[in-house]
C-alpha cells in the first residue's frame, strides 16, 4: 500500500495508585496519521494540524516521525515516508497525546509495508518515540496500540498483561485548559516514600486489579482514589481538583482520579447517563472558575489503534 | 455448650511483594484450643502443649487467652473460661502461630456462647490478641479465621477481600529450626524506599493478584519472587535462602518466597508430586548445612478455622 491512514486512541495512565504500571485506551478523540511511502530514504513530517502550531515539525523531535522511522528500520526497508499528523488529542493534557501520535504512525507505516511486523512488535518503535518526550514508559503506548486495560510490567510484549474491562465501567472526563508538561509532573514527585506509604500503595493497586476482575466498581473507585503518593505531590498542578472531586461525587460519580500526569481528571460512573451528568457537573466547576475546559463521557476502547 | 475444641490453620503472609496486605491459610498443622465456660469471670490458661515450654502462660500475654477474653467482653458475657492450648505450629516461624492460637480460641469461645457473634465479627478480638505480639495486622488473622487467600485493606471485615485460589496451586514448605522473631524482622526493614522501588513493588503486587484470577502459576511465581524491598532486607535472617531457591527450582518449583517474617520458605508448584519432590530437595539443603528443619507439601485451606 502506498498511502495509509491510521487512528490511535487517547489513553489514561496511572489510574490513581498504579503509577507507571497501568493504562487504558478510551473511545473517542485520538490522533490520526497519514503515511505515504516514497523511494527516497528519510521521514518527512509534511504537516501537523489540530495542535495550534505548538508541536515540533522536525522529524527527530516528533513522536510520529520517530516511530515511523523506527518501524522502517526494524523492518529493514530502505524507502522513505511522507507523513501528515492530525492531532485529535490536546497536548500535555494527561491523555497520552504523544503516545497516540507514535502508535498511529507506527501502525500506518507497518500497513504501508504490508504488515511486515505483528502488531505487538510495534511496541519498541513506539517506545523509542515516547522516550524523546517522556522517557521509556509503555503505560500510554501499550493500551493505545493494543486497546483495553493493560498492566505494564516492562517494555517487552510478554510483560504487557491484559486486564478485564467491567461492562458497566463508564467514564466522565474533563480537561481544563492548563498545560501540565510531563517533565514538570515528574519533577514534583518525591524521590522516596515511607514503607507505610509503599504498603498502602501496593494495597490500593492490588484492590484495583481485583476489582477489575470482579467488576466491582465501588471497590474500583475507592482504590483509584487511594493514591497516597502521586496525586498529593501533583495536586498543586491541577486547578480545582478538590472541587471537581466533590462535584463529581455530588452528581453520582463513584470516584475521581488524575489521568496520567494531568490536568485531565476522570470520574468512574456506572451508567452512561450518570457519566453525562458528571460531565455537566465537572464542566460547571471550571466554568465557575473561568478556566476553559473540554469534557465528555466515554468508555474503555477494547480494540486500540486501527486503520481508517 | 460448656466445652469446645477448635482448630485454626497456619497461614502464609506477604507472599513476596504483598507485604502486610495478603495472606493465605494452609492445610495441615495448626493450633488447637479447648475452651470450657465457668461461672467465675476471668480467663485462665490451664495448659500449653507443643511449645517446649516457651510460650507465656500469663493470660494477658498469650494470644489465645487475650482473644477469648475479648470475645467474652464483646458478647457481653459475665462468665469466665478455662483454656488449654495445643500448639501445632512452631513459634516465630513465619506461619502465623500467634494468629492461629488467637483464632482457635476466639472460635471456640464463641461456640461456647452458642455462636453469639457471626464469624467475621471475631476479627476484632483476634486482632486485639495479635497486637500484643506483632501489632495490628490482619494478614495472618484473616486467612486463619476465614480461609482461602485474603487481601487485607484494613482491619475491618468489609476491608478483607477474598481472592480466588488456583486449583493447581501446590506448595512446598520448609521451616528451618531458626527463630526469626517478628519484632526483629520488622526492625531490619528500611524506613523509606525509592519511588522506583515503590513502582516495582506495586507492579509485582498487581501481577500477583491478576495471576490468582487467571490461575497463571508462571506469572504468580514470578511476581512472588519480585519483592525488591522486604526480602532483600530480611535475607540475612534466613539461613540458606539462595541455596533453597536454587534447589527448589532445580526440583521443578516455579518460584520461592519467604513465608511471613520467615524463616519458613514456600515454593510454588503445579502438581502435588512436584511439591513432594521440592520438599525433598529443600530438606536436603538444610540437612547438608546441619540445620534441623521441618518440610511438607500442602495446599491452600479454603475453609479456615473450624470446630473439632
Amino acid at each position: 500500500m502506498a498511502f495509509v491512514r491510521a487512528y490511535a486512541p487517547g489513553t489514561i495512565a496511572n489510574l490513581g495508585p498504579c503509577f507507571d504500571i497501568l493504562g487504558m485506551a478510551i473511545k473517542g478523540a485520538g490522533d490520526v496519521v497519514d503515511v505515504a511511502l516514497r523511494p527516497e530514504p528519510g521521514v518527512s513530517l509534511l504537516s501537523v494540524s489540530g495542535d495550534d502550531g505548538r508541536l515540533p515539525c522536525e522529524s527527530e523531535r516528533n513522536t510520529a516521525t520517530v516511530a515511523a522511522a523506527a518501524v522502517l528500520r526494524q523492518a529493514g526497508v530502505d524507502m522513505g515516508l511522507d507523513i501528515h499528523l492530525h492531532k485529535g488529542l490536546p497536548l500535555n493534557s494527561g491523555l497520552g497525546s504523544s503516545a497516540a501520535s507514535a502508535v498511529a504512525a507506527a501502525l500506518a507505516t507497518n500497513a504501508c509495508l504490508g504488515d511486515a511486523l505483528p502488531r505487538e512488535e510495534l511496541l519498541p518503535a513506539c517506545l523509542e518515540a515516547e522516550a524523546i518526550v517522556s522517557g521509556w514508559h509503555a503505560d500510554n503506548i501499550a493500551p493505545s496500540l493494543l486497546g483495553g486495560i493493560r498492566l505494564i510490567a516492562g517494555t517487552e510484549a510478554g510483560q504487557i498483561h491484559s486486564l478485564p474491562v467491567p461492562d458497566n465501567l463508564h467514564l466522565a472526563l474533563v480537561t481544563p485548559g492548563v498545560d501540565v508538561p510531563t517533565r514538570l509532573a515528574r519533577e514534583v514527585l518525591p524521590t522516596h516514600v515511607t514503607l507505610a506509604q509503599m504498603v498502602a500503595q501496593t494495597s490500593a493497586a492490588a484492590r484495583l486489579v481485583a476489582a477489575l476482575f470482579t467488576a466491582d466498581l465501588t471497590v474500583l473507585a475507592q482504590a483509584m482514589e487511594a493514591d497516597g503518593v502521586v496525586e498529593p505531590a501533583r495536586s498543586g498542578l491541577m486547578p480545582m481538583l478538590p472541587e471537581a472531586r466533590l462535584a463529581a461525587r455530588a452528581a453520582g460519580g463513584m470516584g475521581l482520579f488524575v489521568s496520567g500526569a494531568g490536568p485531565t481528571l476522570c470520574a468512574v460512573c456506572e451508567t452512561e447517563d450518570r457519566a453525562r451528568e458528571v460531565v455537566v457537573a465537572l464542566r460547571a466547576v471550571y466554568q465557575e472558575a473561568d478556566i476553559p475546559c473540554e469534557a465528555r463521557a466515554t468508555q474503555v476502547d477494547p480494540a486500540g489503534a486501527r486503520l481508517l
